[in-house]
């Protein structure tokens, strides 16, 4: 298994036919979330905020290819309706059911469609790596690969698969992400954990900077495997949430290549992060790692509107790639060799470690080059 | 005249070769200034913020092709170099130059080829269009076209180029800009009409949403037409500001089109101007502009992610261009006619007008399309 159906538990099925996929996923067991915070979140996001707060689901259903967002009271019905197909499809009570949307902003759900599908997997739901690729697969949108993760320990297991290449930014970006554990959890302690890893990995990714609308994360902890140490739980699931971020930044839409920010020396973590994320999101540093062009002063300049205090004469920056490290400030004084910065820079992963010499805390943010794919693919999305 | 010699006291001289270029103004009088707020700022930035403190120019030089940015102690003493280098040429009090330099980052200023330039066309000050267009043209980097405006009213003038099409982003982008006026303006009065003209122009302008290190932006008041009533200049320089960032807008790298987002019915101005900035800077709403793409639903939500809050449901959103307006949303209600919005995309300029519901405010921001070109430009600019 390579996810989901790694957790004991979880049975999983799925479809796609063009733009319109439907999962559904079976799960019983205590659960948390984490949602768009977009004023204009989509109708499936608040019906589940609220939710969520029974700290319980039974399964999941998800489709792809309309976000049934900003579509207002009508699209508030939608997805209540999408809840009790779901719900039916799967024998649970409708209270007990996820739901979640990706696609297209402003279209209404096709509803008779989403019914025909969920009776058409309802009964193929199993524990097999096919179902949990079905499940990948239909919630893709613009993905151009299935992201799946699974992270087993002695006596438990944290799997997900997730989508999501565009509209991602910070706060989640279009995402969804439905993640499962084994591990007996109560729901405050799960969204404790919850919360923290997104804030580390998926809140650390961004392609575009875009925001969405529609951003869903589920984790279910279905007990089977009994109680484990909420430390050793929560570094698990901040493992296969990191995986999951990771994959998202390498699938970005048009990416050629996976971009790595490491910021060490900042007076706080949260400091650190906002400092990552303005490198890895800056159009210009993004076209440069594109361009496999040495721009380094762009790495500079955008760590300099960041909104974070540090003394420009004490950073440090190397790049990294291909197996070499390269200096390229060192304590503030320039020492870069650009053949040897290019050179670095021709693998599938670059990363830049800036060191601010402002404190000890830091943190890594993910991303990738920026490509005419991107413009092309979003060129032409609706149409 | 188009721009800057229309003001009578200013005289200028300007020269390119391949990617550097220099230019000399002479126009003596009351100044004042704006300046990048990047913590990164460049060497000639943090010099002019100490110079204009005195609220005196006798001229200006720039040069473009190297940034003197992130180039530490020694960065400083070559802009005090390139001062005098300037106060030189133009036969000037050394205190009393304004320097400003753009272009790639983390590279030393060549102060020989400045010296040879500054001197070559010291002699060649003139009050003619070929000399407003020489200094335009000296100070481009991956412009395409040069950037003048003239305002001219019955008693006096403000006159101004600019240059800017990367890096662009509230807090000015990278961008310099000399603007004249034959005014008599008190250098205090001077830099209120200044911040006021650059909050609601330049600092509206999103090509891509980096912030430069070097922005510079000087006007200096020959006074030479004598006092003016405050609010009439004020206006008149607003006008002027606005047609020089409109022109950098339309000019972002690798734009196909200009994008102008009007945002009516906010709180305050302030919170107009955030979300008018978020929709035109968002990477999905520009490259839905370059395909045509209807896709409306993203101008939704990226003002939904600006940060200021407002009624979902009372939104009304349309589009205009090629001289027809199509409404998409009224009053929280999806109206649109997709075929009809795709025909409104057709033109050179595309406009959203987004009404908030939510108070009295407006503001406007302006734009560009993303296209591969942008990418392109980006990915080769340094090698």
């Amino acid at each position: 298994m390579k996810s989901i159906c790694g957790v004991s538990g979880v049975r999983a099925a799925g479809k796609k036919e063009k733009k319109y996929g439907l999962a559904l996923v079976s799960a019983e067991g205590s659960a948390a979330g984490v949602f768009a915070s977009n004023l204009m979140k989509a109708a499936p996001v608040r019906l589940m905020e609220e939710r969520i707060t029974k700290g319980r689901l039974s399964g999941v259903i998800v489709n792809s290819g309309c976000a049934n967002a900003y579509t207002g009271t009508r699209g508030m019905r939608d997805a209540q309706e999408m809840a009790e197909i779901g719900a039916g499809a799967l024998g649970i009570d409708n209270t007990e059911i996820g739901v979640a949307s990706t696609g297209v902003i402003g279209r209404y759900l096709d509803l008779p469609l989403i019914r025909r599908q969920a009776e058409s997997i309802s009964q193929s739901l199993s524990r097999s790596e096919a179902a949990e690729e079905a499940v990948a697969q239909a919630i893709m949108t613009t993905d151009l690969t299935q992201k799946h993760a699974l992270v087993e320990r002695e006596t438990f297991a944290v799997g997900g698969v997730t989508k999501g290449s565009g509209m991602i930014a910070p706060n989640m970006g279009t995402m969804i992400a439905l993640l499962y554990t084994d591990a007996a959890i109560e729901p405050r302690e799960l969204k404790d954990a919850l919360r923290t890893a997104t804030t580390r990995t998926f809140n650390r990714v961004v392609v575009d900077g875009d925001e969405s609308t529609n951003d869903i994360l589920l984790c279910t902890a279905t007990g089977n495997a009994g109680r484990v140490a909420p430390g050793e739980f929560a570094e698990a699931l901040e493992e296969c949430c990191r995986s999951l971020a990771v994959q998202i930044a390498a699938d970005g839409e048009g990416a050629s290549k996976l971009l790595e920010v490491v910021v060490r020396g900042a007076p706080t973590e949260e400091e650190a992060a906002v400092v990552a994320r303005t490198v890895v999101g800056s159009p210009l540093v993004k076209t440069a790692v594109y361009g496999e062009d040495p721009n380094w002063g762009r790495v500079i300049a955008a760590a300099g509107r960041a909104g974070v205090w540090f003394e420009p004469d004490r950073v440090s920056l190397t790049i990294e790639g291909g197996g070499t490290i390269v200096p390229l400030v060192d304590n503030g004084t320039i020492v870069v060799d650009l053949a040897k910065a290019k050179d670095a820079m021709g693998g599938k992963k670059v990363v830049f470690s800036l060191d601010l010499g402002a404190g000890n805390a830091t943190a890594t943010a993910w991303g990738c080059d920026l490509t005419e794919r991107y413009v092309e693919i979003n060129g032409r999305y609706t149409t």
